[in-house]
Parts: structure tokens; sequence; C-alpha cells
């Protein structure tokens, strides 16, 4: 629902009137960030929003702590992701690749136009990585700002390294880390511990990994109900609001900083 | 800002986990909605995702109407519309025509695919009108499920037309209809009463209206600054708090009547 | 066949050398009219070709009621339409639904480029109808010149109306009103009375109309071949040739007018 | 102009009710023809649908000399073709190729779902010559009809060889053949003696003929801008009414002759 | 495998650091020269490179003769060509018709760019041929460097006309023409007598040829499994070196005539 | 050149007659192999198909290594990548990323359709490198095949960093690393010591890396005629044949054990 969290916070987007955009936009060193998520399924534990509504929190997070010297505005958060993988359990809502590749390439083409310096997706969803990856080059092709693009679990992944208790594929779908960000951010939406169950997965590739933090250097394509009963996978019964506060910080830090860096650089 | 308002009701998709959602789904007659919305310029008045934020209250205020025996579920707003008519101000981020209809398409067909028996797209902004016709028919095409779509400010015209105190054309883009809403929904998002100011456009042909209200059966392609020097079209001068509480009940009302009539026949 | 009746008019696009198609282009206020039409089963006594026929019929009864003075062009009727819900009866020969915005975003722009000052299509197909009007606006992002469009049973609705003989569902697809225009035009192509049968469909949904003069304000999509034995909908028995020539009147004047009306302001 | 032409033949898909048309489809087999044409310059002579007009009335005249006993139907003529080099001299209507793709492959096949046997595209342009051969793949590898496609002044081209007056290039665009074709069929749309002009393009490679007789091994593509100041390509001031008789009984014989092959082959 | 033989001849593009491309490229009437292969099945006894080995030789064979001073480039062989009818036997790697194009014109455009006078396409593949034919256009349209495109073995017909063992429909698939031209250049690919076979097409239309020298005006899309058990069609068994080397020669020669021309007609 | 290379290994697709194909592919485990390459520029000093020939010549050496118990073919390398980044210097052809991306869709699932258990692109190329891994997600959706892709360059970084002189930022484009592997495999394409020059680029975001055994945790699009005068970015002046042969042996014998347990996973 967004009728009443829309312009909660002063780097978004949608709550001002489009005067103030271009004030923005027309600042030295202006950046424009736009987050992507997805729904999809997350276990029996998580909501299908779970990757949107913790890329929105991250974004806001990193862009508050960039502070009010850094020009930037945050579109709202693309939530129609690539995830095929998931369709067979449900709750899930899917664009077909080239679908959302056209969606990030109009948002941003149509948004820098109002003046930004640089643009920067920040993507959520480990189904979207690649994809923003690729349209970081289609972007930049047409335009003469700067373009970048990240997926937020990538970032810090020393410091949340050293605050993980599960083992190598703890951290993945719906795992320790996703979960412990939930129980810090919405811990109203998780279910209670005997819903937290998600499948350790052992038998992958050693080149191809199966947890957040190391993907490996060998892309391979599953459909989760060949490894997962739940659909999650990972650890989730590690997860802890504590620890997702840790991460929180972590990552929006690290976020905050890249900020600042692209400002700077564009100045 | 997604992150502290998604599964702030319960008919929500996104903060469900997926068991919950093909529950909803497998009953008898069930329902989904897929609200369309935009970002795009409304004056200087207006943020830019009113259409976004208006389409979103009404549905979930037509969905909570329409009552629990009603097996219904929302997805999260489609906010990407197509505005190319708004570029120019600024503020808008716009996808193209088929961008658009790609988008729509794959939401509904992978909502569908849960166990739904009827989708509804219910759209806000005048832009995506025609577009969202046409995709009745196409993903029509694709599925078993009754498709219907609508715009909600063509619903109960009569009740919201005897509300009005502009003449014709003062409830366009930004004016009197519009503007009452946000001042009942989202008081905090308008601005004093000094910016609210909207062209009354007059000089159209007599067959293609510029009124929410009455369209007229000839569409003509406008950009709106050969119209309108803050962005608004009508009379938002005219708008109320009060007059937006009515039109809101209104429309929520004629809206819950259409769902509880899509569960019938489709139970 | 084409061979014998192009160039019968004076209007036509197709009968004339390019040298005086430029001529008529490079005129103040030059209209471009793209009538768009279908091929689609219309019951037992209407050719397939009815709504095809009728547009054309329609858009150079207007043209010629406009005058010499309106410098306008009538490119060939597109006959590709739309139809995929008439397509399990037969005799329907469809485009899918980008194919037909391609082709009428082709024509139109390939069109204007000669000089003309407007373009209008005037469509003849309910299945079209929502597609013409998103057109509109694809090629206005396009071109310079105005652009609009219209279905031509959309116009003149009040002077129809009160020629009616049947209830509200009777001007449905191949009923009364297409009938009536068919019994006056072309009476040859219309079966005898004993095969103008239809389904009087009452069962739709009160926001969205099951007659020509009133859509309603909610889309649905039907394959006819739920509602329809004969594949025509209304009441074909209470046409006449002479219901026909009003409706023809009315309509062909209503729009001259139209065509008056953007010469006029784009003269 | 259509709306007096239409179901004069009994060959025409167009003036049909559906019913008719299955039976034809149904029948042993059965043939579906779908002609091809374009809207474009064609010198100050000729009308620029000359070639829609002359592969109409071709292709019904092969029909009907193919005889009753041949079950086949004609689409209505696709007017809209690719002509991209003839743009620059105005009068033109032209489709992206791919467009054109797709409508040939959309008309033939839902088309072809009625039931026949076999489908044969038969082209007028020139320039739409190499993409109805591709098409004819595509088609075929989407369905169990046979799919054929020919242009028709690759016909008989013996006899009409024996024909002509002018020596090699004089049958070019608008020249001694099409000038000739329309003074027999459409004499009334031939601009008088002394607007029959054409370059005699002799410059061209020997490897790409300028000829419609004799097209040569390669393809150049040109910009008739290039080439001929009125538009015209070839000796159209050799043309003959009688000389068109002559090649309009040549072509229509072989044509027919290529319907009942296809008949018998598929029955 | 590439990695040893790119760079052989100097008319390479591979093999070239991009400084001397451009030198090439700048020089007056300078030629890009794209062949265009398949990968498809060739029966028993060739490999399924074999167009795109000819078409690689018969291009370089040709930029050869044309001596040095003719400025010419020979981009990398494009190998995925359009074969759909030969995918049932396997050993078959095929685009989409639309996905070939696409490569074709990408490959052209961004070649052109370099400066080169004139680009032509150089076709092994008769699945490609009619899109090469329509590729010259849609590049044509594009650039102002001029556009050609042939097949190879549509070059020189009467020579090697001359030199044929077989009946018309030997020269077909796999067949007299193919399996010498192989035997001449790679004897090591090619399977021992015993494995020659192919079927001789005789039943096709007499419009429509089942042989490479005589393609006939009508084209008619075939599964090559329908008429074909070892996937040849033609008279391989009358195959020599000699003849391949005299096939050879023809054709080469006749290409570098035309690449002079090119040249001299851009210079 | 292709017409005296290819069939020189066991493993290739091209060489072989069908037959020879399918026999592969039904064999257990059998693996499919799609190298994928780029023609464009590399500095002065590398030849422009650098990035072809080198992945070309890994995965031959990596399926080599693999040994004969491993039933795997290798098709045609995919030269035709995409590269709008090096356009400016010139020599390079380069793809849209969505035509690519259609041509891998199209030659993996032509291929499977053989047979194969699974099926790895192996890029050589970091233009490709993210829509590689998209690609394997949307073949995986449409194959019950396991699908995999990765980029040579990311495997055995370890072995390959213990190997290098230069300091982060020199093994970039036509590097310290690709520069070696040239001089071990084809040193005559290598210009002279003088010529091998690349900009040291040390001035990017310390989260994108600007070398390729360290890409970082961000995406930056960048026209490398910004950073580089030759083209080049790294340290090509510190390359050697005998770098270049331990680099390959580290690489191949990692792509070996992966195709091996590819192999035995599908088994």
């Amino acid at each position: 629902m967004l009728y009443d969290s829309i312009g909660a916070t002063d780097s978004e987007w949608a709550g001002k009137p489009y005067a103030e955009i271009r004030e923005v936009a027309d600042s030295d060193g202006s950046v424009l960030v736009v987050p992507v998520g997805s729904i999809e399924q997350h276990g029996h534990h998580l909501p299908v929003a779970t990757d949107t509504i913790l890329v929105d929190a991250v974004v806001h997070g990193g862009t508050e702590q960039a502070g009010a010297d850094v020009p930037v505005l945050v579109t709202p958060t693309v939530w129609t992701g690539f995830s095929p993988h998931h369709l067979s359990f449900g709750g899930t809502l899917s664009l077909e690749l080239d679908h959302l590749r056209a969606v990030l390439e109009d948002v941003a083409l149509t948004g820098i136009q109002n003046g930004f310096d640089a643009v920067c997706f920040v993507n959520g969803h480990g189904g979207n990585a690649a994809l923003v990856d690729a349209v970081v080059s289609t972007v930049g092709t047409e335009t003469d700002a700067e373009v970048l693009g990240t997926t937020y679990f990538t970032l810090a992944t020393d410091e949340v390294g050293a605050l993980r208790d599960s083992e190598d594929g703890g951290m993945a779908h719906g795992g320790e880390y996703e979960t412990s960000l939930m129980l810090h951010l919405r811990p109203d939406l998780v279910a209670d511990a005997a819903k937290r169950e998600g499948t350790l997965w052992d038998e992958h590739y050693e080149w191809s990994g199966g947890d957040l933090l190391d993907g490996g250097p060998v892309s391979v394509y599953r459909s989760f109900d060949e490894y997962s009963e739940s659909g999650a996978i990972g650890a989730p019964e590690l997860a802890s609001a504590e620890k997702g506060a840790r991460i929180y910080d972590a990552v929006t830090s690290e976020l905050a900083a890249l900020l600042v860096a692209i400002h700077e650089h564009n100045a």
C-alpha cells in the first residue's frame, strides 16, 4: 500500500512536485538512484515482497547517511523483477527479462533527462543482478550521465561475513542474511520461528556459490523447487534482529560512501 | 518509500508469504486487482506520484468495502505509466507504450497462474487508459480467467458530477477532482493554496473533452506544455478535503460493487 | 477487389500520382484521414468485411460533406484489424495487437511526411478502438502534426439513439446498427431476413455495455463464441435500409463537422 | 474506396459471411491467396496504388481462369508495402520491413486456421519481393499447410519478353510493363502521353538488373531519387493498352496454372 | 576452431589491429564484405559447416583475385544462418529470421562506421538468400554507403552449368555442386563415396526449382525430411575435386570482377 | 578465415556430419559448449579478434584436457559481441545487447535439441559477461538441460594472480593477461614491443575494479576513449609468452575440471 507512505523522506522522487525534482537534478554532482526489487516467494516465513522491502530500506538508509550535501533523489522501487525460477511455488510476479530491461532503461533515461549527472541502479534480487549489470551498458550508451549499478548484498561482504553464524550456503534465498534484515526492519512480517526453515544447499558446483556473499565465477540456472521444499535456501533459523541491525549498518554505510564518491566524481 | 508500508491491509499481495496468496487464489470466485498509476508532473501543488497515490488508495478502499467474503488480492501498484506528454516539465518517469503493455501483461499473467478466476486492472492515469483497455484483450486471449479493466475516475461520474463546483474542464489534470482527493488523503503533500493554479482549458474540440468526467468520442494528442504554464489543467482552487472525502466514498463504493459483481459472476 | 474501385472519389490518396498528393498536403490546414477496419465474422447475414466496408463508406461520406475547401486525403482503409475474440468462428483475419500498432504508426508517419498539418484515424471496429486511442499518443510523440482518433459509431450517438427500435444491446456486433447501414450501402451483401439472427446479450456487467452506443466504464474481454451461436450479437431483425440511410447521414455529418474543425484549427 | 467494390467476384474472402469461407477452406486441396501490393510513387503518369491495382487484377484474373473446380479464396490485397526507397518523392506509405513481415505472417496464419491446405502469397512490388520469399519460410515453419510465394512479374517472362518494344531497362518501375497493364486495366488513372516519362537507367551493375524481367544475381539498394527525376524508370512512352492486354493474359494464365498445380498437389 | 587460422590472409578484418582497419576503410572506393554461412545438416557425407566453409573460401578467393589495388576487408563469416527446414535431422544451429536480420544489420552498420564506401553481403546458404536481399534494403536506408548482396552460387551459373554431369536437381543441397567444391577445398571433411547419397528430387513444381542454379519464380517452404532420407538432395555421387576446382575458379573470378566494379563505382 | 581450420579437433561441432553430432549428444552426461567472443579494438598491439581467438583457444584446450570420456561438443565461437564502449576507436563490430541475447538463445536452444544434457557458455569478453549470465536464465527457463555460463578470466584467478608482474589494473583490456596469452598462442599477431602500450587506469571507484581478475561489486559504464589513448588499458609491456603459457594452463585446467563436473553431475 503506497498511499500513506510516499513522501516520508526527503530523498524520495515520488512525493515532490516536479519543480523540486528539477532543482535537485540541476545541482552539481546530482545522483539519481533507481532501486530494483522483486515480488517472489521467500519460503514460509517471509513475505513475497522481501527483496523490494529490503532494497528500499537499504537505499533510503544509504541516502540518508550520505547526508544533505549530496544532491540525490530515489525513484520509487521497481518491484517488477525477473524471477522465473520461483514461479512454480506461487506468490511470484515476474517480468520477462527483456521487459525488465525496457523498464529499467525507460525509468533511468526519462529520469536523467531532468539533469542528473549520474544514475545508480541498486538491486536487491539475485535474479536481477546480471540484467542490472547489462543495463548499465545499454543506458550508458544513451546518455552523457555516468551510469552505475550494484546489488546491495555484494557490498560490505567482509563485515557481513564476520557477523554470520551459518556456514557457507546459510546466507542464501530467505536465509540468515535476509531474515535477519527483515527481523530488524519489519519483524511484523516475519513468521514465527517454527516456520523459519530452509534447505542448506550443499551439493552445488564449487564454482557456483550457494550464498549471497559468494556467487562464484560460474552461473547456473536452477528452478528453486528442485532444491528446496519450503522455497527458502539457507539457515533462517540462525537469523536475529540484532544481526539484522548490524548488517543494515554495514551495507548502508558502504552505500552511503559509494553515493558520496559518485557525487564527488561528477561534481 | 515502501519498507514500512507494505502489509498494512489484508488484501495486499506483497506482504504475504506465498502460501497465503495461493489460498486466496484457490477460493471460489477469486479476483486479482492490478492498480496502475504513474509518476508524472501534476503542477506546482501536487506531487508527481499523485496518480499512483490516488489509484492505490481507491483500490484499497474499494477492496475493503467489498468485504471479507470476496476473495481478492491487490498487487503492488504499477507506478511506471505512459506519460510522454508530460516529459517537458520534468519530474516525469515514463515507459514507452509497448513496454507498459509488456509489464501489465507479465504481471497479470504470472499473477493469474496462482489460480485466480478473474483479474481486473484499475487505472488512475489518463495517459494509460487506452492501453489498459487494449491489454484487457491481449491478456484475455492468453488466459481462461475473466479479464477486466477500468479507470477509476470513469466510475460514479454522476455522483462526482453532482459534487463539483467547477465548470466543464475544471476537473482535469491536477484540477478540482484530484486536488480534492489529495486534500482528503494526503494533505501533507499538497502545496498551500497560493500554488494551486491550473489553466482552464476551454479551446479544445467539442468532441474531445478536457475533463476527467467527460472524455468525448475523439482522442487528441497534446503535449501539456502547449496548454498550461504550471502543468496543471483545471480548477484546483475549488478543491476541498470534504469534497475529496465524498468523491472517495462514491468511487470506492462503486468499485466495491464491481468487485462483488466480478466475484459473483465467477464463483 | 480493388482494381476497379480505386480512384472513384477525389479525396482518395491511392488513385493519384504523387505530385497531386503533395499538393494537397502542402495546403493550409491539410488533413490526412486513415480509416481502420477489420475482416472478422459478422454472423450469418453479413460479410466478414462489414467493418471495413462501413468505415470506408462513412469516411468518404464525411470527407465529401466536408467540402472542397477542406484539403483532405484518405489513405486506403487498413483492413487488418485486431479480432482474436472472433477467430473461433472462422472467416477472421487478425493481426496481433502490436503489429496493428506498428501498421497504424507507419502509415500515419510516412503519410504525414508529405506535409499534412493533421492526421485523424477513423476506426470502424470495436476490437481496434482502444488501440487506435493509444496510437494517437505514440504517433503524437513522433510528429509536429496534430494527431486525432475516433471510432465512427461513437459519433452522433444521440441522433442514432433516437432512431433505434431495439432495446439496449440490440445495436451490438452485427445488430440493428450495422445491419441497417449495410442494407443502405450494400444490400447485395446482406443475407435475407431468415438469416438475420443475433443473440441479445443481457447478462453483461452493468458497467460494461453490450451496445455500440454505450460502452460503459469497464472493459471486459469476451470470446464471442461464449455469447452467441451465430456470431452476431444484437437485433439485426430490426434493421432497415431506411434506418441505415439516416444513421449514415447523422454519422457522416458529424464526421464532416469534425474534419472542418480540424482543418480550421490547423489552418 | 472499398465500399462498393468488395464482393464483386466469387473468390473474394471479404464479401462472404464466415460460414461460406469455412466451406471453401474445408474443400479438398483448398488454396488461400494473399495478394501483396504497395502504395508508392510511380512517376507523374501513374497513381501511387499502381502495384496494388495490378496485383489485385492479376490475382483475380488468375483465380478466375483457374476455374470453379479449384477451391480458392483471395484475401483483400495487403496494400502496406515496403518502399523506403521511394519516400523522398512523396505519395508513398511504407511499413518497416519487420512490420510487413508481421502483417503477412498474421494474415496467412489466421487465414490458414480455417482449414486451407495451401497458402500462396502473390506479390506485385519489387521492394516486397525478398521479404515475401523470406516469409514463405517463417509461415512454413508454423503450419502444416503448404506455403508458397511469388512476384507476378517473374511469371511468364518469356511471353512478356517477346512482347516488349523497349530495350533492357525499359520494363522497370512505371515503365513499359506496368504502364501497359494500367492502360489495359485502368486507363482512366494513367496521365496522358506527355507525362509518361521515365529515366532509362543504363549505368547499373551488369549483375544487378534494371528491369522487372531480369533482376540479376546481385541486389543493390537504391533510393530512386538518385536515378530518376520523375520517379519512373524505364520506357513508359512505349506502353500500350493492347500490349497490356497481352501481358495480362500471359501472366494470369501462368498464375492460373500454378493455382491448379497447387490445388492438385494438395488434394 | 579459430585460434590458429585468423589472420591468414591480408584481407581479413579479424587479424588486424584497429588502426589498420581504419586505414583500409578510409581508402577511396573501399569495400567491406560480410560473408554469411550457416551450420546445418548436409547429409551423411558433408560436415554441417559446409556452407560456412564454402562461402568463406569463395569470398577470400574472390578478394584475392580482385587484387591489391582494391581496398577491401572481409569480416569473419557469420555462421549463424536461418535453417528451420533442417532442424529435424539434427546438427543444425539456426537463428530465427528476425534475429539473423538483426545480426546482419548490426555487423554491417558498425563496420561501415569505419568509413567504407560500400558493403557487400556474400551469402552461401539457400535459407538465407531472401533475407540477405531484404537486409540490403534495411541497411541501405540507414547508411550513405552503397549496399549490395548476393548468394555465391547465383554467380557464374553459365560456366558452372557447363561443368555439370547431373541433370536438373542434381546440384541441390549437398549435391554435385557443393560436394565438388568440398572435395577441392577440404577433401578431409568429405565422407567416402559410399556415404555420398542424395535424393534426386524431381517432383517439385515446375515454377520452383530444385537446383542451386535455377531457383525459379516461386518459393516453396519445405522441411527437408519430407524429401530426403539422408538429408542431402541432388547427385553427390557425380562430384569430383577437379570439377570443384573449376567451379571455384568460375565463381571467384566473377566475385572478383564484382568487387572491382563496386570499388570503381564508388571510388 | 575459416575454410582451412574447421575440423581440426575432435570436439568441434562444425566439422562433423550431423549423425556424429547426434551420437555425442545422445551420450550420457553430454555437454554442449558455446564459446562467445567479440571483435573489438585491443589497442595498437593486438588484433581486434583477440577475445575471439583467446576464448576459442581456451575452450578447445579445456575440452581436450577434459578427456575423451567426457562427451562434449563445441559450437563455432560466437564472434559477434557487445562492444558499444569500443566503437569510437574503430575496428569494432558490435551487436545491440538484445540481438546478442537472441543469438545466444537461438544457438543454445537449437543445439540442445540434439539431446545434450547440459550447455555451458564460455565467454571471453568483458562487455558480454553480464549478458551471458542473464542468458543462462532465459535459456534455463526454456529447456530441461542444465544451463551454465562463465567468463574464462574469472577462472583460476588465484593461480593467475600469482603469475602477474603488474599491479592492480595491469591485467585489464589488452594488458598483461591478454597480451601474454596472445604471445603464447598467436605471437605472429602481436605487434612488436614498441607498440605495446596501455593506460594504467588508477582513478576508478574502489568498488569497481579496473582489472580482469577483480571486477568489484559495482558496474560502471565507460567509453574507453575517455580513459585510454591507444585503446588498451593495463600493462602490456609486462607480458611474456611464458607467462601466457602458464595462464593458459591454469585456465584450461580449471575449465576442464568444470566440464568433467558438469558431465558427472548430469550423467
